[in-house]
């Protein structure tokens, strides 16, 4: 069965295949543009963009979407991870963050949904803190400024394979493997 | 023609009803539960939101939504205002302003659509700026921050018929009741 994983990002695309190959499953690239919902958890929002990717694919999809959440505030940014990092950056979350508690932790969702199958979804997190300053290495988003708990480094500094030993993201693709590879041993 | 004000904000409902009801307009109230996208402008969420309440009334509708935008960051928060506010709060945005230019504007769009008509959206803008500190009135969220040009209070220290003089929420309103009693003249 060939899923489509359905992102506007092509790196996202290119790293969780390297890790489906692995496993034999054949995942397919769709960057069609699905309904991404204001809600409250990524799991939510992953729901509900398998529902839009579904309906206009109208076969197995994958989706994803991360957040990241700061002690010190509210469930904030959360799944407005994005929007939060293009409106400040990290010279504006360091500031949010002076004099504050530095725990923070990343979120990731994956979502997977057939024509026969309600969305099922799969989280895997990541605990570390917020940074003092900005690693001086260009990188994606909070990597700059996230380290994972019982580094010293931030993602940024770190290999992709030293990353996707914490990652929340090869957590949440691991748990959603584990099931789905348990699932092909049944008929659809 | 009856209209349906989609909201959860029953006081946004009664503040707009005010105004139309001094034109006629037959306003009642619903507070179904309507997709609430991630959008880039209020116009585009409040077309979307439009075509989700009509989808489960199939009645004329009118809903609003309202964001704000900081002059020191790029499309920040936008139609996120909400989001940002509740992980933040007002002593947040003062931090991230911090040193920056303090220009800002309110944004709000109603948009109105019904099962015959695409969505139409009315767009109103009020500029000012962030206070240095926020008002020791409790008021709703960025209103104890913001000063409309012209003024030297914040909207939290004005009665709320000196706010509507200046208020987005009221123009984007205005134009939306010209546009309707305008149409009004023409048979459906």
């Amino acid at each position: 069965m060939k899923l489509f994983f359905v992102t506007g990002n092509r790196n996202k695309f290119d790293e969780v295949k390297k890790v489906t190959d692995r496993y034999g499953i054949e995942l397919e690239w769709s960057d069609i543009d699905v309904v991404e919902q204001k809600l409250k958890t990524e799991k939510e929002v992953a729901i509900a963009k398998a529902l839009s990717a579904l309906k206009i694919l109208h076969k197995p999809v994958l989706v994803e979407d991360t957040g990241i959440y700061f002690d010190a505030f509210k469930n904030f940014p959360g799944p407005n991870a994005k929007v939060v990092f293009e409106g400040v950056g990290s010279e504006g979350v360091l500031k949010l963050l002076e004099g504050k508690p530095r725990g923070a932790k990343f979120v990731t969702s994956f979502a997977f949904a057939t024509p026969n199958l309600h969305p099922i979804a799969f989280v895997g997190e990541c605990r570390g803190k917020i940074a003092e300053k900005i690693s001086p290495i260009i990188s994606f988003a909070y990597d700059a400024i996230f380290i994972p708990e019982g580094e010293t480094r931030t993602f940024s500094e770190m290999t992709k394979e030293e990353k996707e030993q914490y990652s929340h993201r090869a957590k949440a693709l691991d748990e959603f493997i584990r099931w789905y590879t348990a699932r092909k041993l049944f008929p659809e």
